[in-house]
């Protein structure tokens, strides 16, 4: 009887939402697109049987986008199938006679700046890439948008906080503080990083302990992520609010957010629950607070970070600067001996230059780092191999 | 020279990002869309030279969808202005030679079910409904997404949580419970609804109580939101899980989700602490748990509710069948004395005439209950309206 009343109440609200869909979606048929198909190739489709030239364009390849023209069929349908794909979390879009849209089909979508790009992802085998970056079965943690006081920078702000399926509020646990880069808000690595899924199956089989992530947003002239404060839904551009005075740089107001964790969570708050990493910009913010609070955290991650331009040229090998506050400060942070000191970048990155410079610099003082490098540039699949890697090197 | 520094991350950062954007774009210049003018009246703008036919489909009237052909400019550039709008949150989207796509311009998107439309607000005054749904200098409430375990349905699951400002883990606070229909699920009140902005404007504004809001799944055969449990991103659907057997209806397993909210957080466990609303389906899962656990609420809220169906058939004014069991229910609900028990849907909403005959019910048993009627029908237009509405109903 009560089964038979669900299946009534769905029937009749189904008549009042298939309508609305149907309206929308005029007369196209229902394409599925993407198909991740047994072998490990991708299918995509698009039916559109007045269009003369349909292209999808992906990061298929370790290039960031590939081109791959559609073939249009007798129903209208464009198709094409790409070679097979190794384990991954995929990005992509149509060109549908030069115009930029995304996939109809496919709702699932990520915004980076101002651009969606649907995404998919292939998987083979338990701890692949694409296993890790999808949602399984295992024990989640909580994602929560949070409102935190920034006394330094007079602002009401945003971040982004991962609480452990373990936190039952009694235990104590470390934080990771994970920072985006040019043109990102806290929305950034939840999102495009994947880091609620990355963190739930690295802590449910055990390669990573359990901790907080704290996501803050990293521009101090914005309160929150687009749309998500009161400057209302702006077209997303980095540069939005440059030209506005921040009272201070995320760096000297970072100590407003480790301040308000370990106030409003059960954390381990001291230099040994505490590590700091983050990408490009958010690399460099990392490397100015690992000189502004030596002995704050014991783990420091630098990922395809901006590091030249946070050193004022000091360490541009072609025309090297002194800089004793560089130095001092320097030489203060490996004296406080952090656990880890690790620069993480892709050969084809547009910052590989700086990062050597500062490896040199390292080198020639005998600080102690690790790193690591591999292919491809500035883009999220590296960051979000360098966030699977330091997650498992903390902690321990 | 700290300035300096910041201003050399962001170009050499640019550098790399823009690259990208460029190769996304394609050739297109850049055009603003929408944009809202100082009248009131809203311009579309679509890059596209080659097109033949462009229209902006959106919720500008009552009706859901209208539907208004755009003029192709000399550079290539399709533009139309709608007449002046209200204040309101309108969501549309574009059909270019027949193909429905979002606005390639706008980042602003939401999901309902498994289409993506654009949304944008008209706001002329503080107070209106296009300021109510908009994010301002107002202190904020913080959004979760907390995994919790339903014994009853044996399942780990997710809902929306939404803390109000004045949540500091030492008061306690009373919970609306705020129920999604047929193929929503947790994201879809927060997204669709804008919850978070309404209860931190009405909160900030003195008009509702500071409370916590709940936002549960309500598929019992789902244990989360498209793409964030085990199935992974499989095409959004109300229908893709119903030929699973699920261990219990909402209904049944509702006291889990009660119980696992007034054990992690500083609530009234109490009635008069404890209000539930839902809108179509979530209408129905409302009545059914005010006829199964009468005096754990003090506020019922029937949103355009599916109510026929949750009562088989039972009111329905052509066949009516006598059903002691529901008689018996509701004597017991109303013989509790509950504060508010309230009936809201339009005019035009096709579950119109269940209402009606709830109504009659009601009244021919003396029940005393509340009721609005609005133009319109079984849209969120409403829904936030009746949200709206009920917010600021309870806990008073």
């Amino acid at each position: 009887m009560r089964r038979k009343q669900l299946i009534l109440i769905v029937c009749c609200s189904l008549f009042a939402v298939s309508s609305n869909a149907q309206q929308q979606l005029g007369q196209r048929p229902r394409v599925k697109s993407p198909v991740v198909n047994q072998d490990g190739t991708v299918t995509f489709n698009f039916y559109d049987p007045s269009a003369q030239r349909v292209s999808v364009n992906g990061d298929f390849e370790e290039i960031r986008d590939q081109r791959l023209d559609m073939t249009k069929q007798e129903n209208g349908v464009w198709t094409v199938t790409t070679a097979p794909l190794n384990p991954e979390l995929y990005s992509y879009s149509f060109s549908v006679d030069g115009q930029r849209f995304v996939d109809p089909a496919n709702s699932y979508v990520n915004r980076d700046i101002n651009t969606l790009s649907n995404i998919f992802i292939v998987s083979r085998e338990k701890g692949d890439k694409g296993y890790l970056y999808g949602v399984h079965d295992v024990p989640h943690g909580t994602l929560s948008r949070v409102w935190y006081d920034s006394p330094t920078l007079g602002q009401q702000r945003r971040m982004t906080v991962y609480l452990p399926p373990q936190y039952d509020g009694k235990k104590r646990f470390p934080v990771m503080y994970l920072l985006h880069g040019w043109g990102g808000d806290e929305t950034a690595w939840g999102d495009l990083g994947r880091t609620s899924q990355i963190m739930d199956n690295l802590i449910a089989d055990g390669k990573a302990e359990p901790m907080i992530v704290v996501m803050p947003n990293g521009n101090p002239t914005c309160n929150a992520a687009p749309g998500w404060w009161h400057e209302g839904m702006y077209v997303p551009d980095g540069n939005a609010f440059r030209d506005r005075q921040a009272k201070a740089s995320m760096e000297e107001s970072f100590m407003d957010i480790v301040n308000f964790v370990d106030s409003h969570y059960m954390t381990i708050a001291k230099r040994n629950g505490r590590a700091v990493t983050g990408l490009s910009m958010g690399g460099g913010h990392t490397f100015g607070i690992s000189r502004l609070y030596p002995g704050t955290f014991d783990f420091y991650g630098l990922q395809s970070a901006a590091i030249m331009m946070a050193m004022g040229g000091w360490l541009n090998s072609e025309n090297p600067k002194p800089n004793e506050e560089y130095d001092t400060q320097m030489a203060r942070l490996f004296n406080s001996n952090p656990k880890l000191f690790w620069i993480a970048i892709g050969k084809d990155d547009f910052l590989m230059q700086q990062n050597a410079d500062l490896r040199k610099y390292l080198d020639s003082k005998g600080y102690k780092y690790e790193y690591y490098e591999n292919d491809g540039g500035h883009i999220w699949r590296n960051w979000r191999i360098y966030l699977t890697m330091f997650a498992q090197k903390i902690f321990k």
